[in-house]
């Protein structure tokens, strides 16, 4: 089919006559198909039910320094899994803090922190008039909730393909004293699934913040969740890079066993340098007298080593692959020519982002909705949830079954189409009547 | 032996030479025992290995109402655990959040919670120029620690044997808008071991705080730790209390089962009216997609119902009252007929209180230290570590062996009769040269 912006007024009459048939016929089935968050499948989380099994009431719960899981302490979590964690984060295990089940958890402690007491000795964010972060966009919603919920004013910043605009953060962040952090997926990006290159990382490290308590919130919550054995990005590890170029404090890096283990029952890891993390911990002490180190040695236990963690990966991917395929497949074949869309194709994390015509995601993802399928709200990869060309749409394709997948897929192209054509159909003839 | 303050001056130099003889052989043993903290002993944690069993790789871990516990939401927590600790709580399971490992970090978020954004619409903390609590006192050295860091002035208020001063607590908390809230161990209090009486819970229930964002901090930490079958405490339901009296939004109840399964890997609830909650989850929702369910599956399997809790927690009493009745006994032994100090003989919780003769408290803990034994530092028991009178101690017998305990009593006791020998020699001593 050629591209609809080829077709006459008549051509694209009688194509949206036919797709609203198809619509209606699919409306009829009553699906309920949910693409709206990036949860694993039940299949995904079965790979983790021998983490169950690792415990029982015969396992010694004592740690090899002594210590006993079961009882109060070890504020900074457990050796074995700080050493565990390291690994899969790339870090010294004496550099990260072993928290609970949730690193947005973390992140949200970490503003709220920063919020009442500052960091490391700066004033407290609500005693100054103004604080600000940058939000490359489109991004990731939960990220940007948060900081709305303090006030923090949310400046968007361009992602490109290497990751967010390196000019406009350099020029940002050294001129202005109230921008206070960034936010970053530097890995299979949440929704585009990108990985930031090595140039993006190098810059990142060498920022020159006007303010001295800017940090860098680095959520590489994707770090080893690849597709493919084959094609993987690699990131370059940021605390090492910023200790290389004599920024070591830059940065505040979290990550969480969420999307390998159980999303609600994982780890959460933060890392970061001596001096942030004597400033974190300090704050903790007064929170909390530990968190949950049974949990902590239950996934040592399961894992062993990071080896354990990659080859756990590789039964991910096997799972979720053929999903991410179906994704790419479907909007290949329905709409691969029509140049109404671009979506891009990553190679691992837990997205596809699909941008559509200017002015289409709003009635896209509300046609598919209407049919059953409720996708992430459009406008929700965008700070206050406004995409300006409300063209942004993310696709989440781990939770439902290839079969429903592949419905909801359909779907959601037919959505794409009709869409589309009312919209290049409404420019023509407006275009006609002013001729 | 007749009381150290009947004896004359060469008395008391005798039995002071005849106690350090004592203290220098306790000296040369060179022990460590450590009664600082409130902590289960191993034989305590033993009893929930049984957790350990109840999930294995063959459960079905889904709740009633058909959520995965493995994976991402629920927010307040699944229904199952809301019930069994609703049963614990008294509360109705509706009003109930089930959080992580930790009801002290519920606190703590809590306060800063309000710090941040206010309580039910009321200006937030930061933006206020003063905030104060009350400290009812002696009281929990982890509550006025949070406190404090928050920069929240601490107005203590005395305890009496049946719970805070009313009067006093009725006559500020009316008259000083600045005071915000007020910490509360009401059942088997830390460090006394005293419960509330009904009448202090009536009047707790009809406060008439100047402050509309004055809020009860109720910390039921020992709401079921009772020590006896056939003696035991209770105390009237708060909430219920002030739902009656008309102040249904008065009181934040905090619980949590670290004193009944696992300290690091229980699970910790909040318990409050519906306005509050919804306070509450508006903040959570930013904070957290959701707690660890399957921690609290597992707790719900192993448990059963309350009944399994009430059975279980009469195998705790019957692993730590020997302990309590140890440093009874030593007390009395050593220095019941003295008149050098008082102390609690609670029914339940983790803590006696020791009152020694004023002025006395550090030197008595600094000598226990130096002999091997550590107590909870003096003054802890009181905002900014600051006991006035310097006179007391929190005994926290759980922890040790009743062996060491034992040992560690006589050496207290030791250093308490050497403590105050001294003190009321020197008192002799100086009334004599006035004379």
């Amino acid at each position: 089919m050629k591209p609809y912006i080829e077709m006459s007024i008549d051509e694209l009459i009688a194509e949206l006559a036919n797709l609203k048939a198809q619509y209606k016929k699919v409306q009829a089935k009553g699906m309920h198909l949910d693409m709206s968050r990036g949860k694993p499948c039940q299949e995904q989380l079965d790979l983790s039910m021998g983490m169950m099994d690792v415990l029982d009431s015969n396992s010694d719960l004592t740690c090899e320094d002594g210590t006993d899981c079961r009882n109060y302490g070890q504020l900074t979590g457990i050796q074995e899994a700080r050493e565990l964690l390291g690994d899969m984060m790339e870090n010294n295990p004496k550099d990260i803090i072993i928290y609970g089940n949730s690193s947005l958890n973390v992140m949200f402690d970490t503003i709220s922190r920063a919020w009442t007491h500052g960091v490391m000795g700066n004033t407290p964010w609500c005693k100054l008039p103004e604080v600000k972060f940058l939000c490359p966009v489109p991004g990731y919603d939960r990220h940007f909730a948060m900081t709305e919920y303090f006030g923090i004013k949310m400046i968007p910043v361009p992602m490109t393909e290497t990751g967010p605009d390196m000019d406009i953060v350099e020029k940002l962040v050294s001129e202005d004293e109230t921008i206070k952090g960034i936010w970053c997926v530097p890995k299979y990006s949440n929704p585009q699934g990108i990985s930031y290159s090595d140039n993006t990382v190098r810059r990142f490290a060498r920022l020159k913040p006007a303010a001295p308590d800017f940090r860098i919130f680095w959520d590489n919550a994707y770090g080893v969740h690849h597709l493919y054995d084959d094609k993987q990005d690699y990131l370059i590890e940021i605390l090492a890079e910023c200790k290389r170029a004599g920024n070591p404090d830059l940065v505040y890096k979290f990550s969480s066993t969420s999307k390998i283990t159980f999303p609600g029952s994982g780890i959460a890891a933060l890392a970061t340098s001596p001096n942030n993390m004597e400033d974190f911990l300090h704050h903790l002490r007064y929170q909390t007298i530990g968190h949950d180190k049974v949990n902590q040695l239950r996934h040592v236990r399961f894992f062993h080593d990071i080896h354990g963690i990659v080859e756990h990966m590789r039964r991910h991917a096997d799972i979720i692959r053929p999903k991410f395929e179906i994704v790419e497949n479907t909007l290949a074949r329905d709409i691969g020519d029509l140049q109404i869309g671009t979506w891009t194709k990553p190679l691992g994390g837990y997205f596809i982002m699909f941008d559509s015509l200017p002015g289409c995601a709003k009635d896209i993802v509300s046609r598919a909705k209407k049919a059953g399928v409720v996708m992430t709200g459009a406008g929700a990869t965008w700070p206050y949830k406004k995409d300006p060309n409300d063209s942004n749409i993310r696709i989440a394709p781990t939770f439902p079954s290839c079969e429903d997948l592949q419905s909801a897929m359909d779907i959601f192209t037919l959505c794409v189409r009709i869409s589309s054509a009312k919209k290049i159909l409404l420019e023509k003839q407006e275009v006609k009547m002013a001729v």
